[in-house]
């Protein structure tokens, strides 16, 4: 089974970028590292490495090769982990199904990668139960028996159940060498149109984003390192983008890694409470909803970094995590880049900055992280000035990008554009090369010959003492072309009118800040809003719904 | 002259790892940075910018191509910065010429190099006049004329003048895409026997090394992060092993760079002290004559984090650095391993530590950086226990190895014996994975039996305060086979016996650190010890003298 070496370099001495190379210090460095699983399975880098070993014997066992694709149905947890590495290491791709998006998309993009082997955690029984006659490909299910989780009925044939499985595998592996662009990982993205489209990333693409990523997040803002003494839990799920890669960076590091299973808020701020956590990633949604929740109020959250990403981090939410002593920053990537490009950074030279400036500063798309390739352009690809003020497209090269979506020409000759992905984000940039996003393109509100970014409004408007969420989307006008329309939720119990968001916003339009135009010409309270399958808001049916 | 990519990736979206793709962040990000050199000249990043494109320009007009060789005889300064993105950019590849080699050395190394270009500083006009004849491949001359510097009488037809090629010489360049395999740099080792071998790296290689060790150097350790907020300055020459790479991270992460021409040791701390130096990195012979000056005596160096690699960094010394604030620490690598593998650190939870025990920390050997594989095996290739007493060699495979000596292929087998790369260090590991080399192979003291680690000896010495500096050599005994001898430097004024420091010795036998066949049998004082080119102990040359 051992493949040979088709890399890149000839010669014997030949070392290939891959997944496997990422383990070589940290199982000799943190044996006795914790790795621990919802607060109630605790594990160490040693049975990691054994575990992983398992995996591999057990999926060869039934009949998984160089080449095949062995699919996950699971929360976040150590057995995603195994994954990471087992499955890529044997030479085969691994597919991290979202499990939030409808089960014909299930079907579809099971089928769509060619998974031969399907695990399924015990809560995605019903789903299976019901796409299982549709799927094409798939030639073994492995069931994930969680312990306190019910199964349902079922007719599904498993071969064998997880643990069962590693039980009876043998405790090394040689994961043999081959060629570094070899496909590790696949995934399919959570677009608004159309069907999801597959990504993927290779051996080599994971191990630079990995090694990359860990020098950026050196730079000198406290809460951007991320380093050998931290604790780490993903609130981003596992089955996107790699949950930003982060678990791999954690796993080189030899960090103490939690993995919390579903998402409860109530229990998140307990295991980051009881095991310490103090760093995390997510997107907004979710942070704002595990500091509304219960156990968030008497939590002491004053040693934990959290990188919002995902989309924009809005000045109201920063400046209230602040206040909760969170270390908090912005992150920027897209699935279809592995998925970080950018930091938000604090200026190397900590002088005392207002709180204004600060939260500014934090809530920045922010500066490339090394080895990217960033540039702002027109619609001809010229680069636009580095003012702040001018506005143009983000356009990417970098050593970890999809290099198109799976089997489908027509979307990756049109993502990749002229040389660069083009990654549909509007974005200014200055003269310290400090980059903002203003909206994405379809996001954008024309008005009157002017460009509104939608972000922007939502992020004074969520500096109101008293809202909770905002979107800002456009609606159609004759005279205008499009007008702003906020989408308001309140913080509950609270009290205020139309008017006074808008006198809100209008007080940042006299002094600067946006143009009057930008004012939205109607705010509309709302108990919740629409978010997409991994936390966005969906601003495609909110736009439908208010026509 | 765009040449075509022929890397290893044959999707039109390939991004090679080239020299070029470090420079995307910081000329967009620090454009202002100030580059000094000698504290006389200062200039911009921007202006770096334009002067690595002035320099290939002009070397474009000298005939310069893809695969020819540039080789620079210069002190540590901003034009060998600008070599060292200039030259390999352009797919040429840069030889950065040893000028403490002797005459015959250096004409030996530039034509076993094959290069056609050489720039001479105007301080190497008499070993560049002396060896001109002897030159085979150089077809161009580039002076190097440094203001201030008189120029000795010579006949060396100079082309042109460094400052002059670049003032004729375009502000563009478009630096092209090339395999990444492709040779960047070529320098020679000084080893103590035979004639230099010459080693050689890819961008490839150089591009892994430099975003690697940045991830490795945001260890949590205050002295081990380089980050944005630091200010660097050599202190080991730019010949030898691109200064460990440092110049190239310094750059990526767009900081204050010093560069300090010749070491002239108050002048060295002069310029640590007005330009704010905060990051460096020596050989500890480097260290130790700084500590020395008269400068020093006064200087504050409480901001100043040190990585002393190049050989062991002794105990008295960085306890002596401790004392004047200095974050100092040690780091591991060879001319073959482009070169770092390891660095040492401290404990991530910084609890107290006693003084010994943090400065038997930081002299250790470290911790390998990701993507290293390191092994200490025994002489069958098996790895040894990790428990901090078994010895073995250290054998490495890592992204970043020379694939063997130039033009060598008998040296460069046995280099690469079993598919590692052997070190010649021996070492041990202990339960941590922390390691630490107790000798070079050759310097090893076999003595009735038991295997004397010279270093250990030596680190034990340089703890007594009236001790400047030591090596210690086995010599030749009838009885016993071999058996250790100190040679001493005292501190100015110090009265000090042989008996003296054999029972300090003596002393550390008693409470089993060492065995008592470790006391060295003779302890000579002497003026001072002898150096190889790069500053280290020349021990072979000290064997014969003393034998």
């Amino acid at each position: 089974m051992q493949d040979a070496v088709q890399g890149s370099t000839p010669s014997p001495y030949a070392y290939p970028l891959l997944i496997k190379q990422l383990l070589h210090t940290p199982f000799v460095q943190a044996p006795d590292q914790e790795i621990v699983y919802r607060g109630q399975l605790r594990m160490t880098y040693a049975t990691l490495r054994e575990r992983i070993a398992r995996l591999a014997n057990g999926l060869h066992q039934l009949g998984v090769r160089h080449g095949s694709t062995v699919a996950v149905m699971d929360w976040d947890s150590h057995r995603y982990l195994e994954s990471y590495f087992a499955v890529p290491m044997m030479g085969a791709v691994l597919q991290t199904v979202n499990v939030r998006l409808s089960e014909a998309e299930i079907a579809y993009t099971i089928n769509h990668a060619g998974a031969e082997v399907l695990f399924v955690h015990t809560d995605f029984l019903p789903v299976v139960e019901s796409i299982k006659d549709q799927l094409e490909t798939v030639r073994t299910f492995v069931w994930i028996d969680e312990p306190g989780s019910e199964a349902c009925a079922h007719t599904i044939a498993f071969t064998t159940e997880y643990e069962a499985m590693l039980e009876a595998s043998a405790t090394s592996y040689d994961f043999p060498d081959f060629d570094e662009n070899t496909r590790a990982t696949t995934f399919y993205t959570t677009g608004t149109t159309g069907l999801p489209k597959g990504v993927y990333f290779s051996h080599r693409q994971l191990v630079l984003h990995t090694i990359t990523l860990m020098a950026a997040l050196s730079s000198p803002v406290s809460g951007q390192r991320f380093h050998r003494g931290d604790v780490y839990m993903p609130l981003t799920p596992m089955f996107h983008v790699h949950a930003w890669g982060m678990p791999y960076i954690a796993t080189v590091l030899g960090v103490k890694q939690v993995y919390p299973g579903r998402y409860v808020p109530d229990r998140l701020v307990q295991l980051i409470r009881e095991e310490g956590v103090t760093f995390s990633h997510c997107v907004s949604t979710i942070l704002h909803m595990l500091l509304s929740c219960d156990n968030a109020k008497h939590a002491d959250f004053s040693k934990w970094k959290v990188i919002i990403g995902g989309g924009a981090l809005p000045h109201g939410l920063a400046r209230a995590a602040l206040d909760r002593g969170i270390d908090i920053f912005t992150g920027y990537g897209m699935s279809e880049t592995c998925p970080v490009l950018s930091l938000a950074q604090l200026p190397p030279h900590i002088e005392p900055l207002d709180l204004e400036e600060e939260v500014r500063l934090r809530c920045k798309t922010g500066f490339p992280v090394p080895l990217v390739d960033v540039r702002i352009v027109n619609e001809n690809m010229e680069d636009i000035a580095h003012d702040g003020r001018a506005y143009g497209e983000i356009v990417v090269r970098s050593p970890w990008l999809t290099q198109g979506y799976l089997n489908n020409p027509d979307a990756s000759a049109q993502l990749w554009t002229g040389g660069y992905l083009h990654t549909q984000d509007i974005a200014n940039i200055d003269a310290t090369g400090n980059i903002q996003i203003t909206d994405r393109i379809k996001d954008v509100i024309k008005s009157g010959g002017e460009w509104i970014s939608s972000l922007e409004i939502e992020s004074l408007i969520s500096l109101h003492p008293d809202v909770s969420e905002v979107a800002v989307i456009g609606i159609k006008d004759e005279k205008w072309g499009e007008r702003p329309v906020a989408l308001v939720v309140l913080k509950a119990g609270a009290v205020v009118t139309e008017d006074e968001v808008k006198a809100h916003v209008m007080a940042f339009s006299k002094t600067g800040r946006i143009s009057k135009y930008a004012v939205p010409q109607i705010v509309k309270f709302v108990d919740a809003l629409e978010k997409t399958s991994v936390g966005k808001m969906n601003k495609k049916w909110l736009r439908e719904q208010f026509a």
